[in-house]
């Protein structure tokens, strides 16, 4: 494997609010067994729904344009380095292929950090079980989940399904407009750059960039998870967008829904002007797929696949 | 600024522990406008209080062993990277100066998730102010927070204090034994390592190394926020560790009472056969340092000062 010469790294938080808090009583709080009786006070000045932003510059680039990474729903940035059994990640992928990336935490996942004072958000967090995981992510069928029997040909790395979970955190459902402005933000920061989301992290990618011409030239969707509401007065004429999928699109009736919509936004995004494919790699003789592409086993074969992509069109 | 060259860079989770959740009604609800019915199922299995640790290894290494880096309380892994006014961290020193880094977000903070599972977590979590920041982390006298009137002569770098404070995350005051285990499973299966930990993480990280001398023969205790419970029955003959301190160690009761006790621990080690220094700075002409030493504007020399010492001893 080549060393990776980085001229940079570092990392930034991006966007949020401040929040006041006032008229709440101090309470005593142990801290450590030194400080077991520390008056902690509530009351303050609070940043919240910030996104953390971790990058890294190769010294040698081979675009001008980084790559910026936005990960999937009970996830964090964490999903794009080390594969669950322990093969370098989407992010040393593009790394040593000559890309800046940019991983972003967003707002609630990971170093972002979460909003933890009272009656600032709605609801309360879910997260993700193994079992929920199996399923969603078409490792294989609900009902083989107990005997971790995947569908036939699954490229997971099944054995290392339990280390997957792992990266797991909890996620709340009222989020995904902070993480749509946080993420724009981001690109704002950022600069001109290549988006690649997956998951819900392909629904945020769309809702945050369809709509910033001048900032993404090209953007890659990942088995999105969602939709942009409209795409109606949208400038997207001569701009790329790829909607990758994997194998198993008919497992559930989730899927099949999914699909149907994604494959419906591509062509409407073609209709109006932009190079938009829709392209399902089994229906292209990549089958065995699961939802986490950037973990299968051939997940460096698709990132050079998505790297090929991105190179003949920015 | 050299370039940073990488051999190997990446991540795992380790510790923690499967919960199982059973006997709870299904849940509908909105993950995106296209999954609005979503059937979210609370029981099954899961995990729990794991650790996240990022690691890099220059290709070119000025000693075989790897620097683990222990972040502090409400705080992750970011806090040793770019400092909040946008210069390299101990991070990216360690790294240049040709260290393999492991960098750890400990159980409930950054990447490696939390407990939102009920009746797992005892209490809620609690979350730092600003103004808590600028008296604790005694950047200023809390009277003069308003103002933002600093000590005189401070090195943190004020006007970054509002984006210093975009990086704390909320914590549990339950964890602690927690983050002791996870931190003891990471040095576990790095191996012989040098471990820093800042602030609370010097807590932790004093009662996770103590009782490792065949794994951790050289730590670091960076302004720790508590001491060990008692230094009785451990093997430490011969090992190295350094309590390091900063500037205006007099501004409040509480850093006047952890200081004596950091005294008194360093000094019993030190009676036990340990090579244990405790150093305040300001005793040794470096003044103008807050309890955050990474992000003051002699990080850089303080890193250094803090690589010298390493490599006198490993």
């Amino acid at each position: 494997m080549t060393n990776i010469v980085l001229e940079d790294m570092g990392s930034f938080f991006v966007g949020g609010r401040d929040v006041e808090v006032r008229g709440r009583d101090i309470e005593r709080v142990w801290v450590t067994q030194d400080l077991p009786d520390f008056a902690y006070d509530p009351n303050g000045d609070f940043t919240v729904e910030q996104a953390y932003v971790q990058y890294f510059i190769p010294a040698t680039r081979v675009s001008e344009l980084p790559v910026l990474l936005q990960h999937g729903g009970g996830l964090t940035g964490a999903s794009w380095e080390t594969t669950p059994d322990g093969r370098p990640g989407w992010l040393q992928h593009f790394l040593r292929a000559g890309f800046a990336v940019y991983v972003i935490d967003n707002v609630e996942r990971g170093r972002a950090g979460w909003c933890a004072l009272d009656d600032e958000w709605p609801g309360r967090p879910i997260v993700r079980s193994w079992q929920e995981a199996w399923w969603l992510y078409r490792i294989g069928a609900a009902e083989n989940y107990d005997s971790r029997t995947p569908f036939p040909g699954q490229r997971f790395p099944i054995t290392a399904f339990d280390a997957m979970n792992a990266g797991h955190v909890p996620r709340w459902t009222s989020t995904p407009p902070l993480q749509v402005a946080a993420l724009k933000a981001a690109i704002e920061r950022i600069g001109r750059c290549v988006v690649i989301g997956h998951s819900q992290g392909g629904d945020l990618a769309q809702k945050a960039v369809l709509d910033m011409p001048d900032h993404v030239p090209a953007a890659v969707f990942a088995e999105p998870s969602g939709l942009p509401e409209t795409i109606e007065g949208l400038d997207v004429d001569g701009r790329s967008f790829l909607f990758l999928m994997g194998d198993y699109l008919d497992a559930t009736p989730l899927w099949v829904d999914l699909t149907a919509r994604i494959r419906e936004t591509a062509a409407a995004l073609a209709a109006r002007g932009a190079d938009a494919e829709y392209l399902a790699l089994a229906e292209h003789g990549i089958t065995g797929n699961s939802h986490m592409l950037m973990m299968d086993d051939n997940s460096d074969a698709l990132a050079a696949l998505v790297q090929d992509w991105i190179l003949k069109r920015v």
